[in-house]
């Protein structure tokens, strides 16, 4: 087995077992999970610490050498795949996981960048405490690709996104400096806010190793209600309402169309309809609190009987029991392993300022409808917080492979669209390969040029994840 | 009168009445409102639009006249008043002060920068909703001036500081290119966050016209209490207690010694002592929820039993009439006025690593009366946040210009202690002229070249509130 030279400096700066070189070893960290990106790299480095990271970007820089961070290999947009230059260093933090500090009267816990999502939050309620990320891929996505993405997820209408939930970062930029930022205060304004900087670059400006996180207060007590709705601006109506009257109490508002439901019967067994009649749309709403059941309970009666009577939804069904609970996530959480049954389709992940997205809804579906009349569109998402997941299977009757000869025409209707009204064309999977040109095409150029020069100041050599985001010109 | 050849094309850029010139007209804006710093002007610019500020903007940029972004002139930092040279550009955005959209679906108000913060937290209650940001300055500082410092206040164990209320910015660079980013997206994963590096950066990187904020949901019920503690430790073991069982419900946990009573009886007339006895320190917790005052108080009763069971609290009085309330805000809200009423002082606004408050409060009066055995403490603060107001004043029998003549080596003490515990020398109030040599000797290397190096992306000519934050080099 030959290795390059470079491979023996890596192996030289940090251990024959931290550097996998062989063929062999390299393939399964050289493509995404899903199987639409796939790349090349002469090594796959996997350091225990901050200043292995730091060793290994110094060498790379100086040898003008990519580096591609890689998380849990779980992201929708090719972000953590090499290209296909040869020279490409993947760089995992999968090593470093430990929890450095937890502590329940400042409620902030210090850990590392490979840790499993649900292990932080396992280490949180471990102790009485919250940490709210949560996101499908939580059992194997990773705290670092969480913070390089700015991950989302179902609870961000209540705790916010990952750049929320952060109070320092410990990060190696590309000349294997450390800025060491872990601090764990709340109030903090002496300068420029660098972290935030790093949070959803995509690994384009520096590495991660480590991040101060905020815990919460724990909320055993929930509460699940679905309720029928005859339209999306009703659904909208609902969640004012439900808005001013539970505030944040309320750390779900899921949206669904009846066609999802349709979707998931037809393709997921033991999944029951909510109601006995058919609807044209669904909300599911969560309630949780840190204490007392009954008032929580007394509560979202009291507010489901004002909707009611508000004509603000046509029928609501309440948990009772946590395994109901269960059962009504499983019917919005199935929508998306319905889609995949019925076959390949088209995903975007939008969002819309709030207001405007029942007027989307109808104006998108009017443009891709003149490019494909008998389209099927199963329109979901987190309405809360205006993120749609905004997907389109192909008409009935087509063969697998028309989403994948058709599909790019339709995209571009659909962000154009989203574009129009002021959305973003990325809600909370980031930019990676995926959306490069789109990104390119809708952000401003002042604000590509500020990034680009950002950019420049943090990674001069331009050794950090090329082709991912920005196209440095 | 002569004007400057600048200022008249000034004036041909926006107009004779959006800018003054004369020294009689210019005088009230050289100055921070507690007459700690004074500066030169050749005009002050009050723009009416994001364009007038372009014009002014790029006029500036193509001549090197520094410009000095000034708002409510509340700040406490001297961050909003120019230097000493003659051409500096006063740049008011008082004018600028229409809140130029309110959704409350999705839960958003576009203000200017000019507006002032007491009238957009009504603007929002006009309409039952809550713009949280709260602070003793609120009737007169503005927007903008909360953006440029990031501003915290009494709310931000609760709600956060304010660069977590912003959604979107519209700001003007120096070079007149106006960044349009007022976008009201929860969620948006496109590329880097240029907003928050603008926010906190105190004028230094351009001018914030307008922000997108975000609303949540109206809090009528309240309920507060006032616990007597025997130790800031033990403060720290309620706030534990209150955090877990309360949530988000907790909205201010204020710490304040037994002194700073004591100074509040001596000198503000009609306010009572909370306790027959006198304790060696005392907390006040404000809870809040949207509805059902029974359940809040049932809760905070229950909580407090619990406290006193457990030896968490020496005591405690519960609010139960509005009266009560706001009696016992006054408390609390008096001690700055006491501490005046007694005479000049030191202030410190500074945080700490909230577990580790005991522990620098001991060791931090060690120091300090190592410089000067007598000096009188008055410590109190936002202990929920970390955030304490660490202030001193004279010996008792020393003439009043005493901290003028030794404030200096006493400040140089606390500073350094609180950045030996990982602390930060501004929590607040921010850098200004005030902190800058102190920023600059505790900020890393790192942090500090790659801030100059940002500075120099936006801000080429070096011309945005030169003398401020950062020194450029």
């Amino acid at each position: 087995m030959t290795i390059t030279a470079f491979a023996q400096r890596l192996i030289d700066a940090i251990g024959a077992d931290s550097v996998l070189t062989s063929a062999d070893d390299i393939a399964p960290w050289l493509a995404d999970w899903r199987g639409m990106y796939r790349g090349n790299a002469q090594a796959v480095v996997r350091p225990r610490s901050a200043e292995d990271v730091s060793k290994v970007l110094a060498l790379c820089q100086q040898t003008a050498t990519p580096v591609v961070p890689r998380g849990g290999n779980t992201g929708l947009c090719g972000g953590a795949t090499p290209d296909g230059a040869a020279q490409n260093v993947v760089l995992s933090l999968d090593r470093m996981n430990a929890v450095r500090s937890l502590d329940t009267i400042a409620n902030t816990m210090v850990a590392e960048a490979g840790c499993i999502l649900q292990d932080l939050q396992r280490t949180a309620s471990d102790v009485n405490r919250l940490f709210p990320l949560s996101l499908a891929a939580e059992g194997s996505c990773q705290l670092g690709g969480n913070l390089a993405t700015n991950a989302g997820g179902v609870n961000v209408v209540r705790y916010g996104m990952t750049r929320e939930l952060v109070l320092g970062i410990e990060a190696v930029l590309p000349n294997g400096e450390i800025l060491h930022g872990l601090r764990t205060l709340r109030k903090d304004n002496t300068g420029y806010d660098l972290k935030q900087l790093l949070i959803g670059s995509e690994g384009t400006l520096g590495i991660i190793t480590a991040a101060a996180l905020r815990l919460f207060a724990p909320t055993p007590v929930r509460q699940v209600v679905i309720a029928a709705v005859t339209s999306p601006r009703q659904a909208l109506e609902l969640y004012e309402l439900l808005f001013t009257e539970c505030g944040s109490r309320m750390q779900a508002f899921e949206f669904f169309t009846g066609e999802c439901v349709d979707l998931v019967m037809a393709h997921v067994p033991g999944v029951r309809a909510p109601f006995g009649e058919r609807h044209p749309g669904y909300v599911l709403v969560e309630l949780a609190d840190t204490a007392d059941e009954q008032a929580l309970a007394a509560l979202l009666e009291r507010v489901i009987e004002t909707a009611i009577e508000r004509d603000l939804c046509a029928d609501a069904v309440v948990s009772s029991t946590l395994g109901q609970v269960e059962e009504m996530w499983k019917l919005r959480e199935e929508i998306s392993e319905a889609q995949r049954a019925d076959g390949p389709h088209l995903k975007h992940d939008v969002s819309l300022p709030i207001e405007a997205i029942p007027e989307f809804l109808t104006s998108a579906e009017a443009r891709v409808r003149r490019v494909c009349p008998q389209v099927r569109p199963f329109i979901f998402g987190h309405f809360g917080d205006g993120n749609l997941h905004y997907n389109l299977s192909r008409p009935a009757g087509e063969a697998a492979d028309f989403m994948a000869k058709h599909g790019e025409a339709i995209t571009a209707e659909v962000l154009d669209e989203v574009a129009r009204y002021g959305g973003s064309i990325s809600a909370e999977h980031g930019i990676g390969q995926l959306k490069r040109d789109y990104f390119a095409k809708y952000k401003s150029p002042l604000e590509l040029r500020l990034m680009r020069e950002i950019k420049a100041v943090f990674d001069p050599a331009g050794i950090m994840n090329p082709g991912k985001l920005l196209k440095v010109q």
